[in-house]
């Protein structure tokens, strides 16, 4: 295991610690250049802003781009707690990621292993390296933390 | 051919020329309800914007959901001049759209289609109905111009 990749997954972490907090699915990311210093960080708000896109990763690449006043983010890497879904599978091929790196699986709408492949498809006109597993266990655990809440309210 | 699925898509063609003004991809989207009422409508920004995430689509379904307070928009139709790419679709997911007409396939990056059939994935848990055609030669007429007045500038 990359020290450097759990110290950027940490961060990540404390992002989706934010998210927990505020109700939301506890998904953190930060966003990194090749210098190995922080561009952006950020949390799912979907329901804080009752926003469909409001995804931890769509929101660090959008303040990624705001802050280094340009589109393409490809000397940058992506880290995020969950595995990415289809839509920021596609904002990660977007912004020309060179790599994206996150803790656990998403067995149920994850578009980089799971269900699909997107970011190593070389029909596309990018593609983008993938890491699996810095603080898996820690990432998990918190999310099934929120769930098995989630589920204890619901059945009050 | 439906002539309300052409009224819209003349809307989405409205916005992909100002797209086509601002020298951006020429793409535009409406969003509309199931009251056959305008929610939102959008063009391409990406450059302008310098965002990597700023497509039509996302920024018609940002509009939407600020509009309609939620970020569910299951009741609505999404009409959009080109076919919809990974992040596109993607978001159409997040948002739960019904329905989503397109006026010409995108076969290098299309999601809906052309690549991938990400709107009606049975294991995703949300599936989007898809209608492809209404005012085809016209969107994609504009796209070719776009991409012909490109060619020229380069090769001079």
């Amino acid at each position: 295991m990359d020290h450097t990749d759990e110290k950027w997954m940490n961060l990540a972490f404390e992002q989706a610690q934010k998210a927990f907090e505020l109700d939301e699915v506890p998904i953190g990311a930060v966003i990194i250049n090749s210098q190995n210093e922080l561009i952006s960080e950020a949390h799912n708000l979907k329901h804080t802003k009752e926003c469909a896109t409001a995804h931890a990763e769509v929101l660090a690449i959008d303040k990624a781009c705001k802050k280094l006043g340009r589109w393409r983010l490809t000397d940058c890497t992506l880290y995020v707690t969950l595995e990415p879904c289809l839509m920021c599978a596609g904002a990660i091929l977007q912004a020309r990621l060179s790599k994206v790196v996150y803790a656990t699986k998403d067995p149920k709408a994850g578009a980089c292993k799971s269900l699909y492949h997107c970011l190593e498809d070389s029909r596309l006109n990018h593609k983008c390296e993938v890491t699996e597993g810095p603080l898996q266990q820690q990432c998990s655990e918190l999310l099934k933390k929120f769930f098995q809440s989630k589920r204890k309210k619901d059945n009050k």
